[in-house]
Order: C-alpha cells, then structure tokens, then sequence
C-alpha cells in the first residue's frame, strides 16, 4: 500500500508539468470529477399532472439544497412501460461525501415540506419500497464524455 | 418576423459588452447550449451480459461517431421493473441539426455493424417497434443545472 503510494509520486514528481496526472488534484483535496447517478420509481397516473405541475416550478429552497449538496446537471424524465409510469432520475454529483450530502438533503425543513407533496405521487419499486426509499438505482452499463 | 430579428439585434447592440446576451454566439452559429436526450428500450434477460460485456469495450469507431455527431455526456443505465430488464439513456446534443446528425450516425458503416450486435440485445417498447425504431423518447419534467 505505502509502496504503492510512494511509486505514484514519484511517477508523478517526474512528469511533465502539462500532463494530466500532474494537474490531478492532490489526494486531500476532493476530486471535482462529477459521479453520475441514475435512479427508477413509479408514477401515479392520477397524480402525474400534479408532479409534472409543482416539478415545473420547483421550490426555489429545494433548488438551492440540491446545489448546496453538490448536485449538478440533475434531469428527471418519464415514460410509461406496459401502461404504466415510470420517472427516470439523473445527475452529476460533484461532492467528495455523498452520504453526508444526502443526509444534510434530508434533514432539510423545506425539502421536506417538497418530499411531502412528491412522494404520495410516487410508487417505489419493491427493493426501494422494502427499504423505505422512493427511488431505486439504475446501474451504468456504458459512458461516453 | 424580421422586425422581431431587427429589433433584437439592436438590443444586442445597446447591451454592455460583459452581458450574457451580448456574449452569446451569432446567429448563424450553433448554440453550445445542450440539449437534453431521454430515452427507454427494453433488454433481453439472455443478452443482458453479451450487452453489458460490449458496453464496456465499446468500438473505437462507434465512439467517435458519437462524438463526431455533437453528443456528449452520453449514459446508459440498466434497471429491472416488474421482472424485465430495461435500459435508459441519457445523452446531451450540443450540435445544430440534430437531425443530420442522426442521419450520419446511421449511415456510419461501423456504427451499422454495432447496432447488428445491439439490436438482438433490445427489446424495443411498442411506440419505437411501430416505427421500426430501438429507442422510445421520454419526456423531461424536471432540470435544475
């Protein structure tokens, strides 16, 4: 491990400076390479004109959070599949903890005054249902910048 | 029409050089602002490996046709909803005719052989098999940058 440690900076004391490592933010510093994050729950077909409604114009104190924990680029879409709907969920996270992001997100008065009205439009999947989530991850099987 | 353009070329012309507006590219350029894509297919459960396996190694050429066609940012996820696997991608197209960039994308020879060993994998939902497609498109409801 050390020994691991000590070859990579000494690899990167010996490179060029323009290189790409060398310009690596050091190991302290968070890495401002963006994680990406996709997510899958249930719609009600009775509540989606109302979800679609208040996500249009999305609490600015909800908008502010999610900056705050240091989510970027962050899109939801829907579809529907075999007659139902589903809300697809993507971002980019930017932060060097997301657990604590996400725990700072829900401790959040005004997020949870929104989660109040979002939630009773969604239908967990069972694995996020069984857990007492909303949103199940979807993996990443490919990616292009 | 053209009093709008004039009238808008003119506040352009008013506008301090630092301002947003004043900064954005002329009108016969391509806005580099992205342009978000979703999009839902289903997956074969037998081919879900061979899919994934590909994925992950995909062709030089294929990639650089994405490219070359103004895409980035582009992801797939997988999910499993009711005991079927479906994939979603999530793409950003930052050209001016998308269009014509789809057009070249399938005209790619070797983009036409990589979608001879994607399409057995996919199970297109009955909106995109009608019209011979792969992809079926969702519809954005939510965006916070």
């Amino acid at each position: 491990m050390y020994l691991r440690k000590i070859l990579l900076l000494l690899l990167i004391a010996l490179m060029p400076a323009g290189s790409a490592l060398a310009q690596a933010p050091s190991m302290n510093q968070p890495s401002r390479e963006p994680k990406r994050y996709h997510a899958v729950t249930g719609l009600r077909p009775e509540k989606a004109d109302y979800y679609f409604k208040i996500h249009a114009a999305t609490w600015p104190g909800v908008l502010k959070m999610i900056e705050q924990a240091n989510i970027r680029n962050f899109s939801i879409a829907v579809t529907e599949i075999e007659g139902k709907l589903y809300l697809f969920s993507y971002f980019e996270y930017v932060g060097d903890d997301f657990d604590a992001d996400m725990r700072r997100v829900a401790a959040d008065p005004e997020t949870q005054r929104w989660w109040k009205e979002t939630e009773p439009c969604q239908i967990p999947l069972p694995d996020a249902a069984a857990k007492g989530e909303i949103w199940s991850s979807a993996k990443e099987v490919f990616y292009t910048r």
